[in-house]
């Protein structure tokens, strides 16, 4: 650790009185976790299981059949890799089928478009639904529209996502995929159609979750690949009224049960109690094979608890790898784990999550109380030959294990090169060619160390405050 | 024009003769010709051709809806343009309809898969069709195969294009999409796909054409994306028969009307009966929008002749731009062209086409008799500010072109960079939003440029011998 890396001046002082203090952890256990991370770097534990989850199961919506192929397949690996206490805990999901969806613009110009229903979405008559579309650009452009300019129309959110390493264009172009047909539907509209929110040149629309709201009829909604989005902007562009024709099968299909995965690294001695949590989810949309959405995160948290359960000494504290059921599609699998281990939650020492893809980790983020920075700082130290800056505090713990943050949990987070992502998130290319290796061992390497350190670390994170709701 | 930049001793010797002829190209002209060059580098007159066929008219497959509205199209747009002389020649055309194609895999580990059908591909019933899968590399180990292995069975070719500036791995993937169905069933297969013969990694199929083999039954033929492909060859991997399942609703519908489309920049004097052909094709493939196969080509020629015809003096021969029907689907375009116009094949002073897509330009070709080499390497200079470098002799003329090569034609080729187009070509990817105006604006000046000059050059190009029959 050097002075010239300290993020500012609390930090420091927090660091001078710290270092005077025991330190949480001995040079042997950093020598190790250096060990470590060379012997992660050429492993490839993590992305054979991703080749073997894409291959022998591949898409996993929750509730589907592949998604109970997937709870099958996680036992057994995780046993294969050595792990303890694997067992399912059970996780109830709303079953959504996707049936096929079709789009075509009616007029001026006739032309096919390539569209994915959105999760959640309703179906049409066989004969569709043929209306005007009205582009809008975002939530807000939406209901400042004239009255009566939505009523029996087709809304067209057409706002473009802005490709960056740090992923923040999705964010501002997600928003209308969630409540967009619900808030054109209280306005009259028919259906929805929006640009996908990702930055894919390619005809793959990116499908995601859609919510509607209590009392506003459902409506059918749709995402249109970026270039069929333009082909609508370029007709919209022409001043001519354009009219679409939808039709959709989708339908909704009942509950069915799905389950959160467990292993264990068993820690040794007097912490074993405590947990160190590495999450992902073992669902996926069905779409793509989910390979970077999230079975890169499943092999990585599994070869990295593996390989630190390897090191020397043998990790104080359990390392708990938790596979989550239906993170697409409601987060339950990640809300029926919070529930159900509340009790323990003291015992969780902190909790990291992988699911923002196999790509280059480029930093880290550590939401942790200030006087556990020191601690932090050291554990990233041991990642910097890996490339990851410091990056600050603000860790969410991301979707799932977020979950625990609110419940007082520490979090980290290793930021990841989101740009390669986005362009594959959600949609048809979401396949094991596009995952490479060498970066699936780098993220490996580093969620081993902190895996390692963290359960090595004397005092452990201490507790953040308790949300008053769970995290969004 | 320098000495360092000729080909070879036998160029620098006839150089070396002709350089103290009479000069075929003025220097006024030359000077004309460098600033077309640079007018048309700030024209977007084909860019907007490109946005409005493939907004306007879309999808254009021989035969279809979409083939007539280009028809009409083309014929507004070139009288619109100021052209001459436009008209329609009617073409025959055999109307082949997609319908829908799916694919499955069925053991060991139950996937779908995303598929096209190849251009004449046939029907299978509506329960499909469901064999074990035998992977070959090509044709000649398709014949290679154990007696008996491949009845019964669907023939996989496997084989991988490689990229390339100059499109070379094309060649090489390609051969089992014409003629690998007609193979695999005169061995008794039931179904062949193809790894697509292109280079993209989106699960966009590559399709095209494939011809039948009289008296050799007719059997589905499709192809898979690269990803798909891929997952195909892992579950092959593991050993285990492999069984797929495809079904197909495609058919051949009889034969429709469409037509070569024809506008002139009408010659000025005694040589205005001799013609330069600029060709491209009017038709696309019908599962993308044919933006850069071959929207840009009808962009490019039409914006570059208008051009060459507003420099001054006016062109003396004039330049004919031939928008082919039917590239795609076995040239009926550009026979019918070549037999209506056997007879002036005479005043065919020189022919080039564009349809390599709207990329960068590289280089030049040009096939001509040896004594014409020095007024080509004269054209070649006025290209060279482009990047444009000489590239030798073995100019093809292109698909259609290449047609009145075979009668005698001398043609030139503008080599463009093959790499991204063939990330496109014939998929669902291949669409406007994909075409750069500033590299059409390359092309469209490279080609003014080579219209100009050789409307204007004295002598012109001699002619090539004739072959014994049209070119493949």
């Amino acid at each position: 650790m050097s002075f010239a890396r300290l993020g500012g001046g609390l930090a420091a002082c927090l660091f001078a009185v710290v270092s005077f203090a025991a330190e949480p952890l001995s040079p042997a256990a950093l020598a190790e976790a250096r060990a470590l991370r060379e012997r992660a770097l050429v492993d490839d534990t993590a992305y054979e299981l991703v080749r073997s989850l894409t291959t022998e199961v591949g898409p996993r919506l929750a509730g589907s059949p592949g998604d109970a192929r997937a709870v099958a397949w996680a036992v057994q690996k995780l046993q294969a890799l050595g792990f303890t206490n694997v067992r399912t805990e059970p996780v109830s999901v709303q079953r959504w089928i996707r049936g096929e969806a079709r789009a075509e613009i009616v007029a001026p110009w006739p032309q096919a478009l390539v569209v994915a229903a959105l999760g959640g979405s309703v179906a049409t008559t066989a004969e569709g639904i043929e209306a005007e579309v009205v582009p809008v650009a975002s939530l807000e452009d939406l209901k400042a529209q004239p009255p009566g300019r939505i009523a029996g129309r087709i809304v067209f959110f057409s706002k473009r996502m802005e490709r960056s390493r740090d992923g923040s264009g999705y964010g501002k172009t997600v928003p209308p995929r969630g409540s967009g047909a619900a808030e054109a539907a209280r306005l009259g509209a028919v259906a929805m159609v929006m640009r996908s929110a990702g930055t894919s040149v390619s005809r793959t629309p990116h499908t995601g979750a859609q919510r509607f709201a209590d009392g506003i009829p459902s409506i059918p909604a749709f995402a249109l690949s970026n270039p069929d989005a333009d082909l609508l902007e370029q007709q919209l562009a022409s001043g001519q009224p354009v009219r679409l024709r939808v039709t959709s099968t989708s339908r909704w299909d009942g509950e069915a049960q799905s389950a959160n995965v467990i292993g264990e690294i068993a820690g040794r001695g007097d912490r074993k109690d405590e947990v160190i949590v590495l999450g992902a989810h073992l669902d996926s949309w069905d779409l793509g094979t989910g390979a970077h959405d999230d079975a890169t995160g499943i092999g990585i948290i599994a070869a990295a608890a593996k390989l630190a359960g390897e090191a020397r000494p043998r990790p104080a504290r359990t390392i708990r790898v938790v596979f989550f059921a239906n993170e697409e599609f409601g987060l339950t699998g990640a809300k029926a784990y919070a529930a159900n281990h509340a009790g323990a939650m003291d015992k969780h020492v902190l909790g990291l999550e992988s699911d923002l893809g196999g790509f280059r980790p480029f930093g880290l983020l550590a939401r942790v109380p200030p006087d556990k920075l020191p601690l932090v700082r050291t554990i990233h130290s041991v990642l910097e030959p890996l490339g990851v800056a410091w990056l600050g505090t603000e860790a969410s713990g991301g979707a799932d294990v977020g979950q625990l943050r609110a419940l007082g949990v520490p979090v980290m987070d290793l930021a990841t090169d989101a740009e390669p992502y986005f362009d594959l998130h959600h949609t048809a290319n979401d396949t094991f060619d596009k995952v490479d290796p060498e970066l699936v061992r780098r993220n490996v390497a580093a969620y081993a160390v902190i895996a390692y350190l963290a359960a090595e670390a004397e005092g452990g994170f201490g507790r953040l405050p308790v949300a008053s709701k769970t995290a969004p």
